[in-house]
């Protein structure tokens, strides 16, 4: 994540069109800085990315993306459209600043049609069942990504697809297969095959109990936890254990470390 | 968490003084809503806390509390305050929205007197190196309180007295011992008796390697990681198994996840 330095004996950048956006009115600006809300990307089916990695991993995905957003000086962004045969639309620092979600934006910004979720497969998978932290659900999606699970989202929970979760996946929203689940998750998981096993702060099992069918890990509020009709048709709690004067972990450490633990058994029993 | 519900007749609150600060201008909120400023925390030693489960960590301690200030119908505070019989300054919602760190405060907020650094003590050990996320830093703080480890804090990462890093601790701060590093963190902690392990995104050991010493486990900034001549100095080092297009994990997960493990095989050695 290193910022490239730009030497002024590096030469003009390779984009056709060397117009710069200078005003925030500019409707295609406008449209794009909608995207925060998250009403606006539920009825255009459109969401925002920032950073040369988080477009990297879509642009390696077949995604329909676009426009891009980027600073004239930005290199890295022109290389990666030149590659990709897509257009840039340069912007100034105050444009970038409007369309951004951080405060001292580098860019690039871009615009992308959000993937329709995928059935739910047999496999191990983690439950995102109102999870309203954006960094703490990018985080989960994440390792998630690197435990080799499937991810599931469940009502009520933060958006998956807002910019500060996109930031927080780190790229793993756009690597992992992505499900989601109705009224009534529990029956979904055991129709698909999976083992729904709900994290509690307390009186769960550990390690986490085996079975035939792979886990489907369920990882509730921050504040409140799962949702106790969750927890009551899904029979099967999971706790870590803890020091006896610490209540519970940050939300996404602790699904982590429920993945993590899975994912290692899996490799024991494969060898 | 959830929030406690009042209703009219449960009758007045047991504050003596029931004289409500209605202005933002008063020496005392404008004194306590400056120590959001790292410099202001500095000067003065102290920082702000805010809600009931923090503010009844803190008084569990023996800390230095006060002023502590609350809404007029919040009577957990009051019940809080009554108990070791600490005074309440009781605030509009506008003057507690001046100090607090959230959006939609519910206090309390109190100041309180940051506690001196400890000694290291020679027992498994969190180094924060950098980490520069407050919601980051607080989780890896609650991660060590719940795994049994001690934390030191080497220079150049978010101040862990933030009111944003002691929210994301959820109490931790008070749990853990807390010790802080110099210039030359390495020679500290192998002077401590501790063996120095730094984790890196790839080529360290995992499981982490076995040692006679207690590990301390040093945990670098989110984007840059550990400092390259820390890492040369710790000479081990140790990577977290991820699926091969993963680069890396949430720096609380990574560091929760070494800090887990290790728990785990104290516990199996002491069987």
């Amino acid at each position: 994540m290193a910022g490239e330095q730009l030497s002024p004996e590096m030469g003009q950048l390779t984009t056709n069109d060397t117009q710069v956006i200078t005003s925030t009115h500019n409707s295609g600006v406008a449209a794009a800085a909608k995207l925060h809300k998250t009403r606006e990307r539920a009825r255009s089916g459109k969401s925002l990315l920032e950073g040369a990695h988080l477009l990297d991993a879509a642009l390696s995905q077949n995604l329909t993306i676009g426009p891009i957003f980027a600073l004239p000086d930005d290199r890295q962004s022109a290389d990666l459209c030149n590659e990709h045969e897509l257009p840039l639309t340069l912007v100034t620092p105050a444009v970038l600043g409007r369309i951004a979600a951080t405060v001292h934006p580098k860019g690039p910004v871009a615009v992308f049609e959000i993937p329709p979720f995928e059935e739910l497969a047999t496999r191990e998978t983690l439950v995102l069942a109102g999870v309203a932290d954006p960094g703490n659900a990018g985080a989960l999606i994440r390792s998630a990504a690197a435990f080799g699970f499937q991810v599931a989202v469940a009502l009520n929970g933060v958006d998956i697809w807002s910019p500060r979760v996109l930031r927080a996946g780190a790229g793993a929203h756009f690597l992992v297969r992505l499900a989601d689940l109705g009224d009534d998750p529990v029956s979904e998981l055991t129709e698909a095959g999976l083992s729904p096993q709900v994290t509690v702060s307390a009186g769960g099992s550990w390690p986490p109990p085996r079975s035939q069918r792979p886990a489907a890990i369920i990882v509730g509020n921050e504040a409140h936890g799962v949702d106790p009709q969750i927890t009551a048709a899904a029979v099967q709690t999971v706790t870590i254990p803890l020091a006896p004067d610490v209540e519970s972990l940050n939300a996404s450490v602790a699904g982590s470390l429920v993945m993590y633990e899975l994912a290692w058994r899996r490799n024991e029993d494969s060898k």
